[in-house]
Order: C-alpha cells, then structure tokens, then sequence
C-alpha cells in the first residue's frame, strides 16, 4: 500500500507512520517528493492487516492499495478461459449458451408450453422462479416447492438443464435437487452466507451483479464461492442502477468486457432485468455477443401481459425466435456459435 | 393505475387495452385527452394484478401507479410517531437515542474498554459486531459466537443493551438470545428471507437502507417485517452509493427527513459508515439531530489505526465524548434531549 | 397531465384543485378511484403552463406527465432516419461513418501523421481539439486558433472533413470556418446559449450527452437546435457517471438503441471519453456497431504515452488499424459497411 | 504520481517505465514490493505533464496521483476561512446570509411584493432569475434585460442586494450592471469559458456544483475563478443527481462540511434547487445551518402554484417567515447568528 502524508508534515510524524506501518508487519520505504512524502508498506495486502485504517492519523491524508483484491477469480491465476461444464453442456467455450424460460412459474401449462417453445427455438437450458425474491410483500411470491415440481416435470418431458434462483441458505439443498445451475439474484449479490451455502452444493452458480456492484466487489463475490472449493461460477451482468428513468435498470456491455479481461470464467448478460422492456430485449442480445458475453438468460412468457411477476420484460415465443434467428450472423462475426 | 395509450392510436386498440385492464379485475375509464388518451384503472392496486405488464402492448407508451404500495409502515396508516421499547429504553420518543461501540468485537478488552468508555459519556445502547460482512473472503469475518459471548459479558457488566448484525436466518436464534436490538445490514436490505426470520423473533430490528435502495424500496422492506407481525422497525440510514470519492459513501440526510414524513418509524442515521471517515462523524452527527432523527449508531474504538475492521470510520474515546458534549445545544434548538 | 390526488381529501379540497387546473387553461376530468381521486388534465402540455406547480397544494401527492417534452427530434414527428451530410458524407444511412484523429491539436507534424494513418485506414473525418475544456485551469488548454489552422492544413492535405470542438459563443463564428462538424462538448450539454449559437452556424453539430444527462434531457437538448432552425444534429454517446471507478465512465450503449428508437437522429459513439481506457477501445467499438450506431468518434495519436492531453485513452495507429479490420462482418452482420 | 506496474513484469519492462517518466521530466524511484513494483515519479503534478497517458503502456496497472489538483482554493494555502463581500455585506463570517426571492422575475408586482416581503422576515439578498436555463425550449425563458431592468428596480426600491444568473458570456457585462453577485447554475458548472469571463468583471461569483460534479471538481472550477485572479467565490451546494426518485435531486449536505475542510471559501446552501419539494425546504435549511453553511439561497414566490417556473420548489411568504423564526435556534448552537 502507499500511504499518502500530508504536506508540511514533519519528519517525526512521518516516523510515527512508518512505525504504526511496521507495527501492521510491513516494510516501510519512506519517498521524499518535491511537495509531499509517501510511505510504500511492502508485503501482501491480501494476507497482511489492511493499512486503511491509518486514514484516522491526522498526518495522513490517503492510503492507496496497489495489489488486486481478488486472486482465484482473476486472469493471473488462470488466463485461459474456464469453462463451465452444466451436467455436460459446455458453458464458456466456443459454444454460446441459451438459457431463457419465463420470469416465474406459474403453472404446469404455462412452463410447458415455454420449454417446448424455447428449445425449438434453440435454447438449452430452461429458466423459471420459483422463489421470487419481490420488493413488495403483496407481490407474488413464487410458487415456491410446486414451482421446482414442475421445473423437474419440464426438465424430465425436455431434457433441457434447469436455471432457478434460490433465496435461502435453507433452501439450498431441495433446489439443488432440481436446478442445474443454482442462480444468485442481484439482491443477494453480497448474501454472504448464502454464496457459501451454495458454494458447498458444488453446483454451477450463476451469480448476478449487485444493482450497484462496482467490477471488483462482484469478483470478489465470486472469489468466496471459489475460495469455498467451487470453482463453477458464471458471472452474470442484469443492469446496474443509475440516474437514468427511461428503463429500469441501465445494462452495462462494458462490465462484459471488463469481466472477461480481469476474470477467467464465463459471463452471461441478462438483457430482460437489465433494461426492464421487452421490446429492448432483441436489441441488447446483439450487444452483448458483440462484447464477449458467453451466454443469454432470457424471460420467455407465453403471454406477458398477464404475466404474474415483470410481463413488461418478458418476449413472447415470437420474439424469441426472431431474435434465435437474427443472433447466429454477430455470433459468426465474433467467432462464435450457437 | 394510468395507462398512456401512444399518439394516433385507433380507437380499436384503445379497446383492446381497455379489455385487458377489465380481464385483470380492474374498472376501466378512457379519457381522451387533445393528443393522447389514458385508461385510468380503478380498483386498489395493492391487491389486483400489476398492471405493468401492459407495457408490452405495442399500443402502450407507459402505465403510471396511482397509489402507494407500502402500507402499514405509512403514516398515513399510523399517523402518531412510533415509539420503540428496547427492554425498557425507548427509541422514536422525546429522547435521543446514542448507539455506541466497535465496528468488530476484536477481542474482551478492547470491548469493555469501549463499552465502559461510551456508557461515561452517556450511551445507552452498545453496538459491536460478532459477524461480519466483509466484500472480500480474506477479510476479518467477525469472532462469531465468541464475539455473542463478549457482548453479553459487556451487557452484563455495563447493563447497556446491545445491537448487533444478524447475517444469516440460521443465525438469529442464537443472535437474538443476547441481542436487544437485530441489525439488519445494508448489503441485506433486500434479503427478504432473512428479514422475515428476523421479525419472527419479535425483537426490535434496526433495518439498514441499501446501498442503492431507493427510499420506497427501503420502506417496503420495512414492510415486510410489519407483515410479518413485528411492529418494532427501527429505519436506519447510513448513506448511499453515487459518483462521490470523497467519502466511501454519500451520507443521505435528506432521506432522515423523508423517511419521517413517509413513515411513522423511528429513524437513525449511522454516520460512520455514512462516510467512512472517522473526521466527518462529529459534524455528521449535528446534521442528522438538525434533520430529525431519532438516534445515532456511532463506530467507536480505543485505537482506530489498529482495529481489524473500518478503523478508518472509528472515533475514539476522545472524539466521542466531544461529540456528547456537542450534540445537546443542537438537540435542544430542535425540541429534544438526550 | 394527471394529478393524483392524497387519500382522504375532501370534495372540495378536490374542488379546488379543479379550478387551479382550469385556470391554467386546462379542462379537468376528475376520476374518483377505489382509494384516491386522480384529476385528468386535458391539453397540449407543450404549449401550456405546466402543472407540476400544483405539487405545492397540500392536497396533491404527485403530478404525472403524459406527453413526451420533445417534438422535432422525435420518431414521431419524423419516422424515417434522418441523413446528415457532412459536406457530401452521409452519416445516418447504409454508409457507417469513421471519425478518427488526436484528442488534442498538438502540433503539426503530429496532425498530419495521424491524419494520414487514419485516412489510409478508411476514416472520412478528422477529428482534433483546438480549444479543450479542461477540469483544471493547471492543464494544456489547446492551441486555439493556432489549431484551427493546423486543422485547415491537415483538411487540405488529405481532403478528411474536420470536427472539432467549439467550447464558446464567441469561437463558433471562426471555428465554423475550418470545422465541417461542430462538436458540442459533454460539459457544454445543456449550455443552451451555446447550443443556440452553433445551431445558427447551419453546421452539422455533433452533441454530447452530458455526464448525467437523462436521454429525455439529451433530446431536448438537441430540440433546441432543431427549434433554432439547424435540422443537422448528430447524437453522440460518450459515457456517464456512474458508481464504477474500474472506467473513468460507464459508456451506455443501451442508450444507442433508445437514440435511435426515441428519434430519427443519427446515434455516433465516442468509445474513447466513455471508457476512458485505450485497452478497452476496440471492444466497446464492436458492441457500438451491433446496437446501431451510424459512426465512431475514436481518438487517435501517434505516440499515446507522451499526448498533452488523456494519452491513457487513445490508440495508437496499429490499434487502429486493427480496428479497422474486425468491424467489418460485424457490419456486415447488423447490415452497415464501411 | 505513483505508477504501478502489472505483476510478473520483467526487469526490462520496469526501466521502460522509468525511462518514460524521467523523458516527461521527473525523478523516478522504483520500489520493488513482495508482489508489484511500484515506480513512484517525484516532481511537482501541477506543473508536470500528468502521467496518466503511461496507463497505456502494457506493463501498467495503473497510475495514481498523489498531489491535490486545487491549490489557490485549498485551506492549504489560506488556512482562515474567507469572508467575502458582497457591497458591505460580509458573507462567510459569523452572521449566516438569508438570499430569497423567486425563482424567475415575472412581472413588477410580483418581484417587489416578494422583495419586500423577504427583506421584511430577514433577508438581506434578493434572488431572482432573469436569464433562465431551461431543459426544454419551450418553458418560459426568463424575461432578460426587462426581468434585470425589474431587479434593479427592486433594489433600488428595498436596498437588498441582488443576485441573479448569468448564462451567456456576452451577458456578463450587462448582468454585473445589476447584479451584486452573478450566479452560476449548475449547467454551466464547468462552462470554464463563462467562468473566466465572469471572473474578469471582479464581482463576486456564487458557483453552484454541477448535477454530478464530484467536489474535487466543483474546487477545480472555482480554482479557475480563483486563477483568473477573482478570488470573491462562493461556493454553493444545490443537490447532486443520484439514483433516488423521491425527490428531483439528492441535496448532498455531507459536500458542505468537506467543501468547508478542504477549501476557505464561504459555502451556500440551496434547497429549494437541492430537492425539487417546497415542503422539505425548511427542514433542509436546518440540516444546512448544522452542517457549517455560510448562507443560503431560497427560492419564494407569492403564489407558487401559479408560478411560470419551478412552483413546485418555491416556498410561500408565510413559510418563510416560519423559517426565518425557526433557525436562529439551530444557528445560536453552533455559533452562528442571522
């Protein structure tokens, strides 16, 4: 870390820094500049006590780390591409992943009719809540255990993988019975306890970015589901908030790139939470193939207005294939496929 | 809720929202304007079907609500202050509330030390975590149950209550056997299970507002803890995300002031993670007694530069006893005391 | 506009409301809904007083717009995209249009060279600051006028048309004379005397969006050069401020499709200002093509390490170069050329 | 500056660097860490070529400042608070400055019932806006030389002193003909060009921060007033933009405490501005004086459903009275009087 003094700081106040740094079992190495003094703490940030603390010394006006916080996740330590095997579907290599079903599961007709829909089109894996984690208590909820019923009735009549979020620590093992890949909500992004939960199921994680997640605190979301033994992580980007009121949610492409350049595992763009309309769905899936993103998790709806969870960012069956058909040229363009 | 149909729409399309709006339970009244019509939905939007899932209708431009969605944590459902009892000592009433401690509970000393410290200068809460949420796996995650067993000696030994963080559902069982007070951090502010185990304990839960929680959001969180049967909500801001590098966070004290006329919630500012600098608390504390708040939760240490968690946040022993000499003057001009 | 009415209002404090909205000169229809009255207000809300003034009667949660602010820039008013010519380039049809040159005039021998390279590699337009709104009065300010002439030669020499930055009222007389685009800089977004002005050249004006610009407030903006009588207006996306700090912006390509849905403008992306980071150019340039951007705004330098101004975010000629090859099936792919 | 470089980077690569920082004219010292080196470059940032273009170079993670850009605004340079005086008006001192009046002149009547009223309860400086920055160009733009012929009238008539905007660099010279302090709205907030402008007629200039100004920034602005050798600035806080829907901006109250730490210039508080709700605006200005504002800047308006800009933001006659008692309380206790 560099530890930044203030200037007219005397040289005894500089020394007391340099023997709290000690004390915090670094190696102090005083600069002298033209207008300010800097102390470079040499030693591993990442094992030794942090130095922000330091920030309380009036003679200390900044203290910069220099080492990324994050180690499994990151490109150094594994720059090839991880890729994600989902019970033998390959999820971060040439191959571009589907992944779209509806917003929630509502019953056995609506589920069916979507599976069928999406994996004619293409897909091959089915996305559906059953939890659903809503900002309102008078919102529909999910249909909790009935609702990973019926995604076992889908998978079985399909043969497509399951995606479904879980919410609770406790709810970890049932729905790993069922799901495929367990998913992470933005609302639990720094949920802790239930990233370790899920970790310890050694089931691939879909983990979506906080709404106001910086690149770093996602990886290093990430690096505790790595640093509890499972290294089968998707990062997935669904939007981040800004001031922007035309769509619910701003869908940052760029944090695609970014993730894919600072991490090795794959990265999934959820276009459908991440604008909040369905009519910018198709579009957002071009931008994302274009940035690097390995796969699409999309909300499919038979009927999105009478939807009973998000209709406006549900496509219908119509829309999905038109986008199935429009995306395979961008792929091609970027040296992938479907 | 309004729908806004799109210029030039035919009157048959009109129809047809007209049609969908009455398929989902609501009456239906179209008013055509000089260049657009609206449908206003009539019915109580809280226990009908959404009715933004319209917004896929080609034919729609926006769908607007009408009606507040939270309720019971509404002033206008309970127009008196709310006073919460904490074992006797009440939080929302005449007297401020001062919730003092360590960011961590670090080890028995270092928390006597500080409970002793911030009771002389006229705390009657004390705060310490036990668990700790930290962005990264390689930070001090808190002593755990050790850290529960210290607070209660504290609690024992100074008779001041004790607030602490509960992280898990699992946890708060135990958490709440030592626990007056269950904190309800900000990265959880939307871990509804969580929030709903919580209220089950029937213990006053101080709810943290997220990092990009919108004021709305936050009190429909809140929302969720009255419906499960748990009156005793205490709203706590301790500052939000935004373009700022300043401060770690931009401490929100307009939203003191809002969540108090929205709701009828006690409401306490946590200034040091607000700002995440031990220099601003002070000055931060005037400004959120100014602005109408109830309580402050304030991070105190007996030496900041060394503490394993925030120690750039902390105050020390000296600091805060300055602070309790100051804030009276302020707390008087605004018809309180403490 | 609608007024939503609180819960709880007596008929005439709803009475009221209704002779304030018709003395505006507004006809009132007043809806009496399950739980709150809401009262339609009926007329152009372009040409009348607005009534969000209204908020301030006690009796009044909130006042909803219905009709959009903007008219000229609308798809609405003009459902075909417009094509700008830039003195016999067409920006906005089949032809995706290269903008390339140094953020900063710096000399001529490094305007030259660059405008070269980035002709011989297919750019039409030369893009070069003369006069640079610098964030510290401390940083090299362009060579003014000086610039401008360096451009004039470095326009004769290979025929590239000239965009470049106008920063005063004053300057747009003398800058009109050498630039074929005038560029309206991100912190001048919303300098309406300044966008007057330019307007009032008839040049083509390239306008930024500013660095918290709601896509609302960005078209206004560019109404108000169309209002002035100056059709001619290119969008550019550049980046906004979010809470990241991995970019120095978050470049908002979502907002490229809303662009270009909302309006009939030509939608150009400057991947340089929006993230910030050389690195990251090339990238950001394939998501720009695949969302429908009509054209790129890059900035380019010979030796990007000693640039007198953000050398962090300019490429280098290979780069280009490179550049320059991968986009074309991308192109290709979403139907544009080169 | 402090330049770090990537991991794993042969020795080779590390001189490059320093070879490329002792080219643009500072010392290099390289300090070789447990896993990074660091190359930290001596010499003073100010007047040295910034070094963060070296961001290019592969081998750079990245690059970090040390110094503070702002220097003539810094505490540092002028550790006393700065008075300034407005026409014999000391602003910054112990009294507190109340400057009210409408948002826009409308007409004789209602700009000399508001100045007399305002002067009445207390004020001493009368706002009022001739020249009227408008997001879109179809609302009321001010009434111009006639609304500045008006406040001249009114302050020949009452004596208060008069502030009001300037938006156009050939405005400046009428503008300061009335106006005792030329204001400078948010939009505008890195004009630099009208900045300098307004600086030259050596009247004293109140700086508001931009929507989504960081305040490093907003000093660095007011640094180029300061450096165009005009040193009567002041600072004024007027709400910043965030994610929050609430209200129309989020007053940031935390940025007049830094703005008082960092830089010895007065800071002004504008709430009407700052939130967007009349009703919030004196609970605002209580938060304001507790924070250490030095004034504040309130919009009045005799009939503020009525009026022709901003109603909903102006307070009524009657509510400024109510202030004007209710301050001197919350003043009196943290040494200040009106």
């Amino acid at each position: 870390m560099i530890i930044v003094i203030r200037p007219n700081t005397s040289r005894e106040k500089v020394e007391e820094v340099i023997a709290e740094v000690e004390k915090l079992g670094y190696d102090a190495r005083p600069i002298f500049g033209t207008n300010q003094t800097v102390v470079a703490a040499i030693g591993d940030e990442r094992t030794h006590h942090t130095l922000e603390s330091l920030n309380v010394l009036p003679q200390v006006e900044q203290v910069m780390r220099v080492q990324k916080r994050y180690k499994l996740v990151s490109r150094e330590s594994h720059p090839d591409n991880s890729v994600v095997s989902v019970d033998g579907i390959e999820i971060g290599g040439a191959k571009f992943s589907m992944m779209a079903g509806p917003c929630s599961v509502e019953n056995e007709e609506q589920l069916l009719m979507t599976a069928h829909a999406v994996k004619k089109a293409g897909a091959t894996i089915l996305r559906g809540g059953a939890y659903k984690p809503r900002t309102s208590p008078y919102e529909f909820q999910g249909l909790g255990k009935e609702g990973l019923r019926l995604l076992q009735v889908a998978k079985d009549e399909t043969g497509l993988k399951i995606i479904t979020e879980v919410l609770s620590e406790r709810d970890v093992e049932h729905v790993a019975q069922t799901a495929d890949i367990l998913q992470i909500g933005a609302r639990n992004s720094q949920n802790f306890q239930l990233l370790i939960e899920a970790a310890k199921s050694g089931k691939p994680i879909l983990l979506k970015r906080g709404l106001s997640e910086r690149i770093e605190e996602w990886l290093l979301a990430a690096e505790y589901i790595l640093s509890y033994g499972n290294p089968n992580v998707l990062l997935c980007e669904r939007g981040i908030r800004t001031f922007e009121t035309y769509t619910r949610n701003t869908l940052d492409l760029v944090a695609v790139a970014i993730a894919k350049r600072e991490s090795h595992l794959p990265v999934i763009v959820d276009p459908s939470q991440g604008c909040g309309r369905a009519d910018l769905v198709r579009i957002l899936c071009r931008g994302a193939v274009a940035m690097g993103a390995d796969g699409l998790l999309i909300e499919v709806h038979p009927n999105p207005a009478e939807a009973l969870s998000d209709g406006q960012q549900q496509v219908d069956f119509n829309s999905f294939d038109q986008l199935m058909q429009e995306l395979p040229p961008i792929l091609k363009a970027v040296g992938r496929e479907l």
